[in-house]
């Protein structure tokens, strides 16, 4: 893979848009991904065989292998996915207009971003998820996908291209094939010819994308998040939804990875925390004050604190108030999702007020920040990042403003 | 200037923010900066003439001396640009809101983005402009001016932070008094301490700004604008749009640089156009197939079609029809303002819908590109990138979104 043929794909992409105008045209092609996802079934399902075998080979956790797993159920409701996209409003068009003194018309419309590049990791369905987004907001994508589902991902994209081929539109999905880490920084590289990077998958490479990024790229994902028990809480209250933000899906970024507690009810609610989330097998490392309450706890280092585990482990520290809890949030938080458990209402609007995040809770799990709970329909991703887009984002983030106006030769 | 000294005043204005929450006390401290300008006016009339003496030995051109100039008149008008900021409506608050089924209510606000740093040349009405827009919208700001006015900003930023000392909100507002080149690099190396850099100031700047920026950064302002005839066009009408976007005042960004015009009137078009624009002291440069009805034109090289020029110049060249001007458009345009003229509504409509720019015209001048003309009240800039904001642009982009949910203990 090389610049010039990077770049020559991108041009075919964005030579294809201006057909995309018509929500019509859009919707047309959502159906081709659709009838590629039937027709192709068993060339993809087999592509997807090899790709696991080679996977199990190469020593692959069961975790992953499950994330490259393709079936028939779920190539369905891949189907069903882009039918829910279908019907999403269209996210383009005139947002607001005006006529001026002198008779001009100015109306801010919604227009694609152009083209949009994706680098994600296993999980197959992103290739489908992603074109169609990508697609129903008048865009043209440029998929790289990890080398563990490149056979999948190739046989996904071959039979979306040519189903798209029969409406012309088969330039506006194209896979990077060639799998090397170089792939990613070129297409990092390409400002003027990429319009966003949207980097899905674990956190060293989002990391890397951030870094080397010289296109707009949306950063998406970290979670280190935080629940903070203050001394007004209603402990049993306190204590379900910690366990909900910790063990209810360890893996994703809304999770749980760090309890304080006031120190005034630490020799009560640690002890609860720390009988409920060890049976629950949960590791917990503790600093030294909140460890004396914990007997089941290993002690914390400072790196505990900074890490998002994704995983049964739980960092905990006591705290001697709320202002001692918004400056370890400040210093350690990803700005993805924090909460604070209290029955004091004042104390809470303090919280929120100045939790610097893209969600702050109150008395309620860091596991709801996500796109189809707030009732965005399908989610990209969410956005930690406060430029652009911050929380869940859905597709009116694959769009920019652009300013028509029509006069009849005004001048200034 | 050290990284260490940078980072505690970023972390100063910052912590001043939570007093910023109730929008009463941002107009007190919009009162401060405005009585800073009254009574600190002899110090800063004084500072500025110091400048303006240092201008003109190291010879500052006169616009230069210009823009650097204040006097008891243009410190009254920027005290009512404050009145007027103060007076626009609250950029922060809740945006929408939803009770979910589970009870949860879910709003979406706009919050502050932090703390943003300006960087700009010599005009030292930036200084009171963007740290009331910064303020007004609840954000810290920290200053980078040019050299040149040095004094006069020290001056500014001395009377400000006395005034707003009243209120305790001194480190809000912090000027970088080193102007060496190094403290813009330093400034746009503060990831995580400094939310949005904007730069305001002539092409070089912007260009060093957002190539060495590990912030957030809106690049603004290069606009190497187009006016297309089409063949379609009333070319009265036309040649009186042309004028205005060339002429009314080259110096600005949504001025016209480069003029295509349909091979089919050129014959006509290109002779009206020189004997006008040379008549108006415009300079020509034209490619060959359009110099041949210009005898006034110099040859055009393909730089000059690259070039922003800011001044009394004006690059031709005649194209085969829409679909050329586009191209030509794609290849050299900043995104800023394009126009076509032509009575062709069809024309008209194709060529709005595939230049891709922040503002594109049907029968109007480029000049109408503006904050102010489109209604947003202050300006605090136009940006030319697609994402966080496109075109002109106010304090609604120096805020972000923060999710505040609450709930009862709610799990998922």
């Amino acid at each position: 893979m090389n610049r010039d043929e990077l770049i020559a794909n991108s041009r075919k992409a964005r030579g294809v848009l201006p057909q995309l105008l018509e929500e019509e045209r859009r919707i047309q092609a959502l159906g081709a991904l659709q009838e590629a996802l039937k027709e192709g079934e068993a060339d993809i399902l087999k592509a997807n065989r090899g790709d696991l075998e080679r996977g199990k080979s190469a020593g692959l956790s069961d975790a992953m292998l499950d994330r490259l797993l393709l079936t028939k159920e779920r190539l369905c409701s891949m189907v069903s996915a882009i039918e829910v996209v279908k019907t999403l409003p269209d996210p383009l068009g005139v947002e607001r207009e005006s006529t001026l003194e002198n008779g001009l018309l100015v109306r801010r419309c919604r227009v694609p971003l152009g083209v949009i590049g994706m680098i994600y990791e296993a999980r197959p369905n992103v290739t489908a998820d992603a074109a169609a987004l990508a697609i129903k907001s008048g865009n043209g994508v440029i998929l790289r996908g990890g080398k563990e589902a490149l056979e999948t991902n190739k046989a996904l994209v071959g039979a979306m291209r040519t189903q798209l081929s029969r409406l012309g539109l088969e330039d506006l999905i194209y896979l990077i094939e060639d799998t090397d880490r170089s792939t990613v920084d070129l297409l990092l590289s390409l400002r003027g010819e990429i319009d966003l990077v949207i980097p899905r998958g674990g956190a060293g490479l989002i990391r890397h994308v951030v870094d080397h990024a010289k296109v707009p790229v949306i950063e998406t994902g970290a979670g280190n998040c935080h629940v903070y028990v203050h001394k007004g809480a209603d402990l049993e209250k306190a204590l379900r939804v910690l366990i909900n933000a910790k063990t209810s899906r360890p893996s994703v970024c809304n999770a749980a990875e760090t309890l304080l507690c006031d120190e005034a009810i630490a020799p009560v609610f640690l002890k609860m925390a720390d009988e409920a989330l060890s049976a629950l097998h949960v590791e917990l490392r503790a600093q030294e004050g909140a460890r004396v309450y914990m007997p089941h706890a290993l002690p914390a280092s400072e790196e505990d604190f900074a890490t998002e585990y994704n995983d049964y482990i739980l960092a905990v520290r006591t705290v001697s108030g709320i202002d001692e809890a918004l400056s370890h949030i400040a210093r350690y938080s990803t700005g993805h999702s924090e909460a604070i458990l209290t029955e004091d209402g004042q104390a809470a609007e303090y919280f929120l007020d100045r939790v610097d995040a893209a969600a702050v809770y109150h008395n309620a799990s860091t596991r709801f920040t996500d796109g189809g709970v707030f009732g965005m329909g399908a989610e990209i991703g969410i956005s930690t990042q406060k430029l652009h887009t911050r929380g869940p984002f859905a597709m009116e983030s694959l769009t920019t403003i652009k300013y028509k106006v029509k006069g009849n030769g005004q001048v200034r």
